[in-house]
């Protein structure tokens, strides 16, 4: 409880850590690195941070442990500013949605994954900032880590001990598993909605279309109000197994377009029922 | 508030008006039609409806109203069965989704629509049957009716004041704008949501794709446990429309994919801005 934690990227994750943390009695020491100070005051001002740094390698310098809860496309940049200010001893850790791309960033900007954990908790809102940010953000949610063999096992369990601390579900995931099943159930899912808005908004007629919408489109499109950027990143992070989940999306897409065609009736409602017990099986319980 | 309102089909929408009316003082008796007894008395028992009838030129004669609140499929059969029962200044309006279908319904069975009101309300939970039904359904929800040009005007103000008693607002358009509109609002995400729980169910490895699925995807997916035969057949009722709708997002899932797959960034980027910007505009307000 005594850990001084380093949190690059004070925003509605890397926030809500702090927070967590702090909720569960954490003593030690939180800094908060940005590379606006006016933002750091903000996180320090809402008392998610014990201090802020925007000179990354400073920031980090004395941390037990170091928490990358930067955008996707940020990770690289933020490694190499915070290499020269990080100790033997230090565990790294990161948020992001996807594993790949940044256990290849640590493994060629610190030259070795000994100490480095990658992490993703399984939670967020649509929105996002320090504002966004709140202690029972991860309760009950599941925090994915994809250590490869390299990986110090007690490196392993203090960055799991930290997300346990801060109410989430630990568990273990191959990093190649864990990149395909987010890309099904999280990255395809924000492309359809930020895809079918996109659309709409495009509409001559977007006023009237909106107007109309009802509840299931509001639910249906909630993620679509994420942000850009991080989606951006995302997308080109994850790239390979996004599009292979996209190719296999749209060849279900016509299969079902061609049931409306046909008419397909009983095609159609075998579809619609197997989809209702997967959803009514998988989600609700 | 005297009327004696007969509705054809107790689930959660025919179930929720009755209930509605009753909160806003309804003293007229309201008649349930329906195939089977038992969930006539259920209906009964939940205080939904004053009196129950298997046979529907019964239940619907000296009605001042008729609402048929059936899936789009037994729209048909439903008005062959009331028409012999149907007193002649009796005002009938229906709930379907799709409303060139019903009307065209209507034309074939009445032989004019001059006491035939289309009607739609956009409201209702993924949930059905009459154990779902409540009075505040419609409170503040929009309910768009679809007079054509024949349809005498005081059918048409006496079915939009029991709407507005409903706790609705009630709004007019043209049958096919609404049947357009709905497609690419209602018809196509459903059509989205669906396909993708039962593309991801059919994976092997569906335990854990679920398993990992986030709060996101939950939301995206809510519409995919609606009820099978109402979505069958709104997809055979609203075909054209909804065709043209899914062609369209495909195409633009096509310019999507493009971009991920050339690794565009500024592209990426600008639509996923303009999608959250449209998201935000047009469905917090």
């Amino acid at each position: 409880m005594n850990e001084r934690i380093a949190i690059a990227g004070v925003g509605l994750i890397g926030g809500s850590f702090a927070l967590a943390l702090k909720a569960a009695g954490h003593k030690g020491e939180i800094v908060g690195i940005g590379r606006e100070a006016e933002r750091l005051a903000e996180a320090h001002a809402l008392g998610i941070i014990d201090r802020g740094e925007t000179d990354a390698a400073a920031g980090v310098r004395g941390a037990d442990v170091v928490l990358l809860a930067v955008p996707m496309g940020a990770m690289r940049d933020v490694l190499v500013a915070i290499a020269p200010g990080l100790d033997a001893n230090v565990v790294v850790t990161d948020a992001g949605s996807v594993k790949g791309s940044v256990v290849a960033d640590a493994r060629s900007v610190l030259g070795s994954l000994e100490r480095f954990v990658p992490g993703h908790p399984i939670a967020g809102t649509e929105r996002s900032g320090a504002g966004a940010a709140f202690a029972g953000l991860f309760q009950g949610r599941r925090v994915i880590l994809t250590p490869t063999a390299e990986v110090d096992t007690a490196a392993v369990d203090r960055v799991g001990r930290l997300w346990a601390r801060a109410g989430a579900l630990v568990e273990h995931l191959d990093v190649g598993d864990h990149d395909r099943l987010l890309a099904a159930t999280s990255h395809l899912p924000h492309m359809l909605a930020f895809g079918l808005v996109d659309a709409l908004a495009r509409d001559g007629d977007a006023e009237r279309v909106f107007r109309y919408a009802a509840g299931g489109f509001r639910d249906f499109t909630r993620i679509a109000s994420s942000d850009p950027v991080m989606w951006r990143d995302v997308c080109l992070a994850n790239r390979e197994a996004l599009l292979a989940a996209m190719a296999a999306y749209r060849d279900d897409l016509e299969a079902l377009t061609a049931e409306i065609r046909d008419a397909d009736a009983d095609g159609l409602l075998a579809r619609f029922h197997r989809a209702k017990s997967a959803r009514d099986r998988f989600c609700e319980r």
